[in-house]
């Protein structure tokens, strides 16, 4: 059986490119898609043959709940999983969460009515309790974790991320850096937290809670909240954000002060996304492997749903990538 | 009984606003917002109770397949579609085709195997044939139609929106105006095709068949489709291009050949999106009603269901947003 480990040696390229290469081809120099494509088509690699020949028993459904599906993260996560669960021949019943436990508890008991095999979610602040409705399911929680114990997570590794950003703002003279955070009861954002305090503790800088605001993990929180943050007497000179909706309405808030990024402000993001790069100036931010979570989050259930044993968690590393929204602090402005 | 309605006319706003407010905050403005949410709690709008009363016999799910979930457009049909279905009491099984009449048969195997009720489809080429799956099931096309008879179809009027694009490319003095346009198997590539060709002949511009390039409605072939384009020797002054993601790949193919917009190229996109607003400079677009358009379907799919009768199509009309992106004529260059 050919398998896209033998398709990704024929073309010399690595599994992970292989795949890229076949699903996700805008991620993917033009030359290596085609020496993909053409190494596929020799060696006659058809995913789906592949599936039909793994077909066992049931319903074949696994069940993905995301938090925000407008947010372009939780849309690859989505592709990333849907993809591979495709190639296995398992189908996706999809729900949005909307960051609320009750739509979540709601999609969980449609989900059960369909008899999935397994289910990926990513856990809003109360998944613990309400994954009770689908009792022993095969489950993998993504992105973030619920707190549940003996759970299987896949996620990045968000403390060493947050460091890595605020490192990088402290290595440009910025003491005051202000912080827009997730919801505390979301571990994504707690660890975010972390690294923020951890990276000022090693630079001997003090941490004021004030120049912490919290956010819902939408756009228009993080603009209120850097709309405050901005207007304070002691404004900061950089300001860190916890995910990308926030940093959208961060960004747009400095434009309504009439602020210049990054002469009045340094600004950092986590998690990269289009209108990142094509913004001006172009954002830096922790970049997040965001298909491969997907990917590596249904290899692990379909894992599970066919008896393996799995190591509780995975930690994908965070990427800083530095682009114009970050630049010295002015003199005078210590 | 409460309804949306009620809320609406206590916050002294449209029934359209009340729902944006209730279910997409960050697209109102705050004191709108804590006005609608003020009269939902003091009216006690529970829309969950609604669906609740209303419940009859049936599995109260519909499908819902887009072709690209990864593009910000169908993310946002989708979330019209889930937040009206679920005021209703009912679950939206989501499905991405990928463009890919293959996926989509699968898609509706799948679904056909979980009951639905009905079904919301942004179709592939081939959606006529693929839904002999489901027949009888009762079905909204959305955004696009299959061209099967007597289809419900819930989209923009796309011809009026690309003849506004390019007589205003025109109306800068533009002549040489290139398009990259959709697969001509897909109704909105065609209509686009065809408001470009009516602007340009009541302008009594000639049509050349050379101007005018293929993608597949991706950024990888709205990139290679530019550069081809803007590499000929009679370089387009102006480009005109069919959807989004598209659009992407031929700004950043702009980039790639030193090409500044406005002064060397104006570039007009189909669609707006987060980064069009964002980028630098900021891109003229035009502008769909998308949510809106996820909205309507799903209540039209919701009528047909309950029996109602319905006409055979809706229209919206898109909006031209003049921003950066487009410039007069540079002299010399006639």
């Amino acid at each position: 059986m050919i398998g896209l480990y033998e398709v990704a040696q024929a073309a010399g390229v690595s599994p992970a490119t292989a795949s890229r290469a076949l699903h996700r081809p805008e991620l993917v120099a033009l030359r290596t898609r085609e020496r993909v494509e053409q190494a596929a088509q020799q060696l006659g690699y058809r995913p789906n043959v592949l599936a039909r020949g793994l077909r066992t028993r049931g319903s074949r459904t696994i069940g993905l709940i995301v938090t925000d599906i407008l947010n372009p993260f939780h849309a690859t996560l989505a592709k990333g999983v849907q993809d591979t669960a495709e190639e296995s021949g398992y189908t996706v019943l999809m729900f949005n969460s909307d960051e609320q436990p009750d739509k979540e508890r709601r999609a969980l008991e449609t989900l059960h009515g369909h008899l999935p095999q397994g289910l990926i979610v990513v856990p809003t602040a109360q998944t613990q309790e309400n994954l009770a409705v689908v009792p022993g399911l095969p489950t993998i929680e993504l992105d973030r974790a619920s707190g549940r114990e003996g759970a299987h997570t896949v996620m990045v590794d968000n403390v060493a991320g947050s460091r890595e950003a605020v490192q990088h703002l402290l290595s440009l003279g910025h003491r005051r850096i202000g912080m827009i955070v997730g919801q505390q009861d979301i571990s994504t954002a707690r660890e975010r937290l972390q690294g923020y305090r951890e990276a000022l503790e090693s630079a001997g800088v003090e941490y004021h809670d004030s120049l912490v605001l919290p956010g819902n993990h939408r756009e228009a929180d993080g603009r209120l909240a850097a709309l405050r943050l901005l207007s304070r007497r002691e404004r900061p000179t950089a300001l860190f954000v916890g995910n990308n909706e926030m940093t959208v309405g961060a960004v747009l808030a400095t434009r309504e002060l009439g602020l210049d990024i990054p002469r009045d402000l340094s600004i950092v993001g986590f998690d990269d996304s289009r209108w990142a790069q094509t913004m001006s100036p172009a954002l830096s931010v922790v970049s997040q492997p965001t298909y491969e979570l997907g990917q590596i989050a249904c290899q692990h259930l379909l894992n599970l749903i066919s008896g393996q044993r799995l190591q509780g968690s995975v930690r994908l590393p965070t990427r800083f990538v530095h682009r114009q929204s970050t630049g010295p602090l002015p003199a005078g402005q210590e």
